[in-house]
């Protein structure tokens, strides 16, 4: 069934505490999660560290950094000290890999092409910083429903265009099916994130409809949606990624239900869908 | 104040009849409307022009032909015939331009190629018989967020792809700044566009967050959101275009206000956020 490739992002079951995820996983013999550093930060980062390195667990990633569209010097200052906490925290944990949600526009601005300037001149600071710890930064693109209030780069073309500034193994991109599967480039640009060695993260979640209010928590199991995991796995490992493979669904009806029983869905998903 | 271009598209003020449409706007001193099917198969299409006629206001754009992707024979012979008389409709409102919401996925199909082939299809069969009866068809590439229940044309560079396969006067692309404001190549798209003659409506609204459920009612107002509405106008009509500039705005607390007030803001708004 397993490829040995599956890493559960703990947003998917946010009804279990780190212990619990620890636990669970290791138990549902899943030895990879992903992980997002409030919850991180409230047990503590070498706290963290240990409970999954006793449980065999590995990190494939940490969420997240980013929101760097600010015009104001002080806020500026400010997500630039957040970016450095939680390049520290990822590797604390011992991850290689920092999720930027790059950030949506400043209130009142409409113009997308200076906030990505400014996210490209953050990364400038922040990617020798991460570098010298041990992280990459992957960009994520986020769907384009996101742009004014998340995430201003909304396609994987505009992610790699701010990480081409910079050397891969420094910063790379997220290909995550929940934001790309419409989009007829995708395919083109995964290859060329690929060609320069920048997949630094591969991600999975459905699309399904109608989205709720805020649209945040629409994203769908594994086989529930319209997303061709197969075509994308496909794009992706021929761009000879064999890196983990990482389920973050946020969905409020996985997270009223059994942790256990989610866990197992998914891997069962996993398996049928996108292996 | 006004330049004349301004069109109101009946949606935006769904609270008034058809009567109260063709009143209110010529108070307004508005001579343009975007109507849709519904209500003109109500009033009758006929009657409709009449009215519309006698208080001297011009029809910009029937909505909406489409939904062109079904697998099942029978139902794609029916979509025909509804186009079919989508644009006979459109012919007897005298308007030119019959716009076209293509269609999502079919349930179970995660093929976006495909259902891209099939609007081609249809399209093939749809664009010469339009022709005939003085009716352009325009292609809406809706945003991505309805790319699996409503539009799989989900770029101004995929429809662009589609019309370009028939000739200008016969096929061509709404550009609705709601459905492109977040997408850096669409400045290029216009371009390509207008260099073949292929813009045969322009419509704005403003791009609003938090999106409320199911996402379609979400527009916003001129002005109360992030799309920088001076850019786009400017690229269109560099290409140009000089024909009329609809407003439509899905939006609830509108349809809950006064007509006349929605119509004089929606033009206090157009002059100082999109002239």
């Amino acid at each position: 069934m397993s490829d040995g490739r599956l890493s559960i992002n703990q947003e998917t079951v946010k009804q279990w505490s780190l212990p619990e995820l620890a636990e669970g996983c290791a138990k549902a013999g899943i030895d990879k999660v992903g992980l997002w550093r409030a919850p991180v930060q409230e047990y503590g980062v070498e706290r963290t560290a240990r409970l999954l390195s006793d449980h065999g667990l590995s990190v494939t990633s940490l969420c997240r950094g980013g929101f760097l569209t600010a015009l104001d010097p002080a806020e500026r200052a400010r997500a630039l000290d957040d970016n450095r906490a939680a390049i520290e925290e990822a590797a604390g944990v011992a991850t290689d890999t920092l999720v930027l949600v790059s950030g949506g526009l400043p209130e009142g601005s409409k113009d997308l092409y200076g906030a990505r300037e400014r996210i490209a001149d953050a990364l400038a600071e922040l990617a020798p910083y991460a570098a010298e710890r041990g992280v990459r930064l992957a960009i994520e693109p986020l769907h384009p429903m996101f742009a004014s209030d998340r995430c201003v780069v909304s396609t994987l073309s505009q992610a790699l265009d701010l990480a081409e500034r910079f050397p891969a193994e420094q910063v790379g991109v997220v290909v995550d099916t929940y934001h790309l599967w419409w989009d007829d480039r995708a395919p083109a640009q995964i290859a060329r994130a690929g060609a320069t060695g920048r997949v630094h993260s591969f991600q999975l979640a459905d699309w399904i409809t109608p989205l709720p209010a805020g649209v945040l928590l629409g994203r769908g199991q594994l086989g529930d949606g319209s997303v061709d995991f197969r075509a994308l796995r496909t794009a992706v490992e021929a761009t000879g990624f064999d890196g983990p493979i990482e389920v973050e669904i946020f969905n409020e009806a996985l997270w009223a239900r059994d942790g256990a029983e989610v866990v197992a869905e998914v891997a069962a998903r996993y398996a049928e869908h996108a292996c």
